[in-house]
């Protein structure tokens, strides 16, 4: 990776926002936005099921009550169906998350797009599906002014979770829904992209796309694709230099801790898990 | 993907090859040779573990005797290390290697270039590393007339395994290892790459490059990332259409079955495992 440097975060938890993913959603969001705050952060990206997404007023009453600002909201449902009813269900329920992402105040809501249809094995017809159900969602985004944030997965999801596998990727799915970068950008997450050969020059062509940046660590040995990620500092991606990457092709929004992890800090006092985040965010990215 | 039409494989055994992990190693490499041979297959592709190197001569006869020829040879060791002595030690051993596929009368040996060193973050310095390691081969390659076929592996081996994971890369690594493309080629095992969102251009840029194709299936639901790989049809790729794609780009070689099954298919009968590998390869292939 190129050896451009990247800002310094050493006392700028401002810089810093905590996905709630990573304390396991254990506890309702009134009290995970407490901790969160009393753990010195200022920015949060809640989940979908954290939320009362028919009455969701209560529960930005409650962030804002922290103290807290919403960067992210997680997430969209899965594009990619079988049956066009299904697809429109689909399109329907990702509305209701642009709505309700705009009422807790979110700057984005981030897109998973889905994997396979259940019956398919046309990956590329998957793709095009997503697609159309993306642009599908164009009024709502116009009307709140939420942007979506795409994020490629691992391609380890393909199958089930998401047939959006690569920065490089994103960044033609944006071009084409987007021409003009006003509604749809990149969400980059650091597990799902370390290992791209293609990533110096993937992220440096996405730039003023790339409107988030994750963080966690693939563990050298990890057992399970999708529970085990590591803290920052724990495993084998060099974060910092990532980072350096992002910011260098123009990023300069938060640095976002997303940890999934049922068998270590899952299992954590949410605040250990808090306090952890806060020093390996000023250390080890 | 592409709808051009791959060849027709009914009644063409001899255009298919066993690679020996699909009956999971449980046998001495002679009688797998009888039972492959048994099944009506004329190719095979065995293992390192399963052949005697410090004298071959007797494993290579068992082949023969059997009546099989020896399409590859599994497996070069990782590359990548923390100290030039490892380093060194890794070289040596896959100049053995070489050596004893020339023995066995191997086309290729398949290259799995290994992941990062045990204690690096730099999986760019590990790329390198492992060019320097495969261009170190070459006088043995030269000697030996066995070509080497960089695999790629899927991107989830990127830390333990293989930090080489898309096509394009090994394209890039036998252009910079061997301008003329006569001792490198590429090994295409459809598990690895069927999620690329470059797979249709990467599969025609390398073009004659590709050495080998290899065939198994991604479980939707797959709980596993290294031994519960699934057989043709049972999975979601599209290997017909991958077949077609490879074909199209020139690659007129052996369709081969290597399958990692440890809770099914390496529990089953290997007859009805080879058998099973005959049918599929002629209805899902």
């Amino acid at each position: 990776m190129e050896a451009t440097t990247a800002r310094d975060l050493s006392g700028r938890l401002d810089l810093c926002c905590i996905n709630t993913a990573t304390l396991g959603h254990r506890e309702p969001i009134a009290r995970v936005a407490q901790r969160v705050a009393a753990a010195g952060f200022t920015w949060i990206t809640p989940w979908r099921q954290e939320i009362d997404e028919r009455r969701p007023e209560r529960d930005a009453e409650a962030l804002r009550a922290a103290g807290l600002q919403v960067s992210g909201y997680c997430r969209t449902t899965a594009l990619a169906h079988d049956t066009a009813a299904q697809r429109q269900q689909a399109i329907d329920d990702n509305r209701r998350a642009l709505d309700v992402a705009a009422v807790l105040g979110a700057r984005q809501l981030i897109a998973v797009v889905g994997g396979l249809a259940d019956s398919s094995r046309d990956i590329d017809g998957c793709r095009l599906h997503i697609l159309r159900g993306l642009e599908a969602l164009m009024p709502t985004i116009e009307a709140t002014g939420v942007r979506v944030s795409l994020e490629p997965l691992h391609p380890f999801y393909a199958a089930d979770r998401s047939v959006l596998n690569t920065i490089a990727q994103a960044r033609t799915w944006c071009e084409t829904l987007d021409p003009l970068g006003r509604h749809f950008g990149i969400a980059i997450d650091a597990y799902h992209v370390w290992w791209d050969p293609a990533l110096v020059s993937s992220i440096d062509d996405a730039g003023a796309l790339i409107g988030a940046f994750h963080v966690c660590d693939w563990l050298r040995h990890t057992h399970e694709p999708l529970l085990d990620r590591g803290m920052m500092g724990d495993g084998v991606i060099d974060l910092k230099a990532l980072r350096a990457l992002v910011e260098h092709a123009g990023y300069t929004g938060l640095v976002e801790v997303e940890i999934f992890s049922r068998d270590h800090w899952w299992r954590e006092d949410p605040d250990v898990v808090l306090r952890t985040c806060r020093e390996r965010l000023q250390t080890a990215c």
